[in-house]
């Protein structure tokens, strides 16, 4: 019960602070910091047009305001990690919510989970059809039922019994993805028939957010529909506690790529692992993880992670990663390519 | 191409070895082992009538010595683990396959998963209702689909893809299961309405296997039905790699439980960890894990554990643990109660 009350003095504190000040907020005892991602993948120059570069940023650049917002309020990094990936489930030029990359059957199904360090909770949902915002189902599944995880028709029916409004699935068929399914699937015909459908896509845009807020929790939010072409049923890495999405009282990790990799290597837990056991460094134990431990099985993607002093890491083995960071010192970055542009 | 021939060598020289000695066969340069559970929970005497402690004893025994029959002729670590599980999917007494408890609508939700250290390589499925041995289907799922985890019809259309002939519902359904539902609602019923949905059923009849074999490879194996009660498109610990299920080449691992507690905290693959990273023998990374760790959220369960030497342990926090060892330096051991009986 203290929690709450503890936040909001907090939060009025803050409020104070601004007004005073008449600045943007001085650092808290603790830093408040997010970060996001909106997939790795192929993202080169050579690929990108002007427009489309202005439009992805644009959009990286309102789920990063979004998630600070409320952090700068005083809100909990939860609400921020959903807010900063709720924007982008919206926003039909990422791989989550309306705009998500199709199965092989032409439907998105759609994985999303978010995780308070604190506990910690968890929640998520996978292969969800209907649901216009999925992390938010996946909060539901952590804060309203006894279930860590949710799949189907039955997290369907989780969300009409909580509420939760839903929508036909044309709602998230975007003629994009039409087309990028036709592609994947002549590219899979031309293929020799035994040849496993293609696991590396040309634009992988999962999205996440990790988040420290003032009261010093950290927060982690995954959503994604998945990899275009996938087989009817495949659950990836995102909803999976400790594959795509981890958050404990020391680390919180989100991430993209190649989720079948990233299962069987545990990534986002093991990162938060090898701090814990081996006394690494946040941007060391990223660094084995993404560039030795999953470059040596043929894992491609990235991570975002952040650790309770408000250090963080966005790093990648694949051409591009979609990123961006704000915190409480005043920085305010997005990229999107290697060269940290 | 060599590993098959190599050890068909080996599979030869064994046997060969048997002939001579007209004796069990000597310890290889591996030790070979097999290490099986069928659900840790409330087992206690005092809730035992003497024949169905026998039946429990004769399930355990027959799937222990399916698994080391595997591992006595030469073959895989990944062969043995699935033949120990699947005996025990076709014996209605476990929580596995037929038998399986039933979810809140009255069916059986099946989870599997298999995992070759080796590799790593993974396979699982999850809310599977026609599927006569789960654990095959996720085998299946490793080794002929690019995906890790199926899900639900998509995971049933996979099957049928492979030529899996399905099963109806009823044929899981056993009367026992049928009570035992009747009894969850009714305690539901009778505690507040906001109350979740009860999560410490009186016994946990997961099942599961590990093995190392005398190739020097580990693998890990589990299958069940969840918790009766369970809401409808409930994933929990079993098909999750790193939380119910994880081998690697020095550790396998296999959990029954209160799978949303074993997936927040990445049991399997956190045991993994401290050995790794810790430099932890295996019995003291399961008891950290077991009676401080898991304890200390309130989670109830087990697991049984292996090493690459066949260092072994089979531990629970729980009244008690179906559990059985069997290796080629002659131990066979069945035990269910806190006492290693």
């Amino acid at each position: 019960m203290s929690r709450p009350h503890t936040r909001s003095l907090v939060s009025l504190a803050l409020a104070a602070a601004a007004l005073l000040a008449g600045a943007p907020l001085p650092a808290a005892e603790h830093p408040i910091v997010i970060v996001i991602h909106g997939g790795a993948g192929v993202i080169e120059r050579a690929h990108m047009t002007a427009e489309r570069e202005a439009s992805y940023r644009a959009g990286l650049g309102a789920a990063l305001d979004a998630g600070f917002a409320v952090l700068e309020r005083g809100g909990s990094s939860l609400d921020a990690v959903a807010a900063a990936v709720r924007t982008r489930e919206d926003d039909p030029q990422f791989n989550a919510g309306r705009g998500a990359v199709l199965n092989h059957d032409g439907i998105c199904e759609l994985d999303a989970a978010i995780m308070d360090g604190t506990g910690p909770r968890a929640g998520a949902v996978a292969g969800v059809h209907h649901v216009k915002n999925p992390i938010e189902l996946a909060r539901l599944v952590m804060d309203k039922s006894p279930h860590v995880l949710l799949a189907g028709q039955g997290a369907e029916e989780f969300a009409l019994s909580q509420g939760v409004t839903l929508v036909p699935e044309s709602y998230f068929i975007t003629p994009e993805r039409v087309r990028e399914l036709e592609e994947a699937k002549r590219t899979a015909a031309e293929s020799a028939p035994t040849t496993p459908l293609p696991l590396r896509p040309r634009g992988m845009g999962t999205v996440g957010a990790v988040a420290l807020d003032a009261q010093g929790h950290l927060a982690a939010a995954t959503s994604t529909g998945g990899i275009t072409n996938k087989l009817y049923g495949r659950i990836g890495d995102t909803p999976v506690i400790g594959a795509g999405t981890y958050a404990s009282e020391s680390c919180a990790v989100s991430g993209t790529g190649q989720g079948e990799f990233f299962m069987r290597q545990v990534v986002a837990y093991d990162i938060c692992a090898m701090m814990q056991y081996q006394h690494l460094p946040l941007a060391r134990a990223v660094d084995l993880m993404i560039h030795d431990k999953l470059r040596r099985t043929g894992g491609e993607g990235g991570v975002i992670a952040l650790d309770r002093d408000g250090n963080f890491a966005m790093d990648f083995n694949s051409a591009g990663m979609h990123r961006g960071v704000r915190n409480s010192a005043g920085r305010r970055e997005i990229a999107m390519y290697r060269d940290a542009n």
